[in-house]
């Protein structure tokens, strides 16, 4: 929301960052260059009065004019020329009691910090919302994709039955090179360390942690129920292999790293990261490379996707700094954005969940072998949609692809072990999930 | 924005609709199932209180509860039981004076009417600030698509240089079963008035007059100045042969009906509409059927997307009530949205605007020819980026397809010009435009 600059004069916002890294330092050069048109449109001229690293004599090369540089975060914190504090600095602590200080003494807080609200999102949200401050967070999501104040603004009033988002960069980039270039996942993994998309340690993107943190947001905002990240069931993308993605190719899928956030007509809620196999004709196939997409489901709204950068200090601090003018002018005018309360969570636990799967099973190659594992589908109440017999490794046995309808997921898993348990069957190399209807 | 429903207690606002038709009962639907989730959610609570429709004898079979039925929108407006005033009726007048009426009166107006903001819209916001009520317009630019709200909102700081949307879902529609099935034009015309997405004349769809409409509206809120309909330039997609999407296909292009916005350095601004071959490999080319999108291209952000339904009563009706649950906490607030003001927009002319081409030029089939023809880009400055010789219409001709480089459209003109006083040239029989990066 903008103010009317001729009902308002322009005043003069002060900004506290914690942290000057690639975001914070991103916001600062944005802030310089964009201060002129944003109090032209908006009627609030921002500055950057304050900025706490953890090495004062670093020369960042930003335009900081007259700020203080200081190693003391709480002192920005505390500071009377800061109203608006940017929590840019990432991690649980000192982040979450700097931005309890902040809110608890009247400070908007706009924060990048996914780990932070995954953590502690609700009880923050209602913090702010009992000091009457606004608590903003849409570069913690999807970097720089307006993706939160859509979802908390203008579908509020939406029944939001799903989410499901391609909201980790790295795993993308990695998923793409080894779908286009025919790269193998070490290939791809070492080409994004190369790049900066991937850490030394890549545990948080291919390990689905970082996804998972965000979907806790997205779940907790998107149903009004406090999710945290412990309440996440996480796979990674280690295990999906080149075999996997040629047979994907063949039969029309693309294989994504998707994070899924369902409510179920019960009111009980799952969040899960997950590989999937995404259908050419779905709009999150065509997500490529680093980019990040958010699809949502909505009753009467239909399927929306929301697109872009995920990460990255120009998008991020783009992002940062739309809920940075937001908060500034919420503050000229006394207001802020609630989310309300947000109610205890029922999880559904993974075993009901639905799914369809993709399964890749090595069998022995001889007559009636095929009716015997499909006699075991059909034990289970798992019905197959599609089967195909794909090269072997060896002259003895046969690779069988089946992609199931919608099962729960406890029937697979039935399904699963009684097929490891027969004779005929030699291993059961892949099983993924294939994105759906349910 | 979302009122803490702690801090304020459930408010009831009252809603007064201005037609009933698609739209306007989806909205009925909708507040009436979501009025108990957007109260707990929001702390207001919706009511529709009166209705002008043409017609106040036929039963719309709509959950009206105690709402007045009336064939006069004026006393709707006037009404002292409506404080939101919706208007779902379309077309100009009267739409244009009850609109006028309702903000003079500081009543805020939800408007799903893209002819009357593509008309009037910069004038509209003016006189909406002047009375310190919002004027609010989602659903008349994306159908559903949550997309003027992050634009207003979330990128009031970004610094937007083009937006390009595929925002008329017949033409795409169209567009789509020429290109998946080889229908004809006249066949997916037919199969598309069949469905009832297209009117009996579908000249303000296929003439791109509708998605022009939209894009004048998207000029007005992304660069701050007053574009109106008449200032955008219109091509549709009646002359796009099964020919031109067959050749696409091959070069690695689907063809789309685009609107393009565009903000150049020296502050100038074009939009138009026209068919463009669009790269597989950009987003815009995975929306199908009758899906909308909107491309922002933005300075800091990068480059975002924002997908969905551009039509049909569900969606909009979804726009229009996230519309309207903003227009009614702003008023428990004395609050409202303003989009500041909009200066004169300069107009770039077309001759001057950057435009990569597609040419289909058929020409004799002799030596020499090509040396020809390629010569006569170069005398103009217009490169060619590609060049091939497909399958031609008679033995005595050679079909060449060519791609150009971004170039100034005076000069392809120019280069067209001399083409045709070519001896060896028989036709031109497409030209249209590459989308890229400039």
């Amino acid at each position: 929301m903008t103010e009317n600059p001729e009902s308002a004069p322009s005043r003069t916002v002060r900004l506290g960052l914690l942290g000057c890294g690639t975001v914070g330092g991103a916001l600062v050069e944005l802030v310089a260059e964009r201060a002129d048109d944003i109090a032209a449109r908006t009627g609030v001229r921002l500055v950057v009065s304050r900025v706490a690293v953890r090495d004062v004599s670093r020369d960042r090369g930003l335009p900081l004019g007259d700020a203080v540089v200081t190693d003391d975060p709480a002192a920005v914190v505390a500071a009377d020329d800061v109203d608006v504090v940017v929590e840019v600095v990432g991690g649980l602590e000192p982040a979450h009691a700097l931005t309890v200080a902040a809110l608890s003494s009247g400070k908007p807080v706009v924060s990048a910090n996914k780990e932070l609200l995954a953590h502690h999102g609700a009880a923050l949200f209602e913090l702010a919302d009992a000091h009457g401050v606004d608590l903003l967070f849409e570069a913690a999501v999807a970097g720089g994709i307006p993706f939160v104040r859509p979802l908390r603004e203008s579908l509020v009033g939406e029944d939001v039955t799903r989410v499901v988002g391609i909201i980790n960069g790295t795993t993308n980039y990695i998923l793409t090179k080894m779908t286009e270039e025919g790269w193998t996942y070490a290939e791809a993994l070492a080409e994004a360390q190369a790049l900066g998309y991937a850490e030394a340690d890549p545990t948080a993107d291919v390990g689905g942690f970082d996804a998972g943190a965000k979907a806790a947001i997205i779940a907790t905002i998107a149903f009004g129920v406090a999710v945290s990240a412990a309440d996440v069931h996480h796979e990674g993308i280690t295990e999906v292999s080149a075999d996997d993605i040629a047979t994907a190719r063949r039969l029309g899928y693309q294989i994504k790293l998707v994070a899924v956030a369902e409510r179920f007509d019960d009111g009980s809620v799952a969040v899960r990261v997950h590989p999937a196999m995404v259908p050419d004709a779905h709009p999150l196939a065509a997500v490529r490379d680093s980019f990040n997409a958010v699809f949502v489901e909505g009753r009467a709204v239909g399927d929306l996707m929301f697109y872009g950068r995920g990460a990255g200090g120009g998008p991020t601090g783009s992002a940062v700094l739309g809920d940075v003018i937001d908060a500034a002018v919420n503050l000229t005018k006394g207001a802020h954005a609630s989310l309300g309360t947000f109610g205890e969570v029922t999880l559904r636990p993974q075993s009901e969940l639905p799914a369809a799967c993709y399964l890749a099973v090595e069998v022995a190659d001889r007559p009636g072998v095929l009716a015997t594992v499909a006699g075991v589908f059909g034990a289970h109440g798992v019905s197959i949609r599609s089967m195909e017999q794909v090269g072997s490794d060896t002259d003895a046995t046969a690779r069988l692809v089946f992609i199931t309808h919608v099962a729960r997921e406890a029937d697979v898993e039935a399904t699963l072990d009684e097929l490891r348990s027969l004779d005929v069957v030699a291993s059961i190399d892949s099983v993924i999930r294939v994105l759906g209807d349910a």
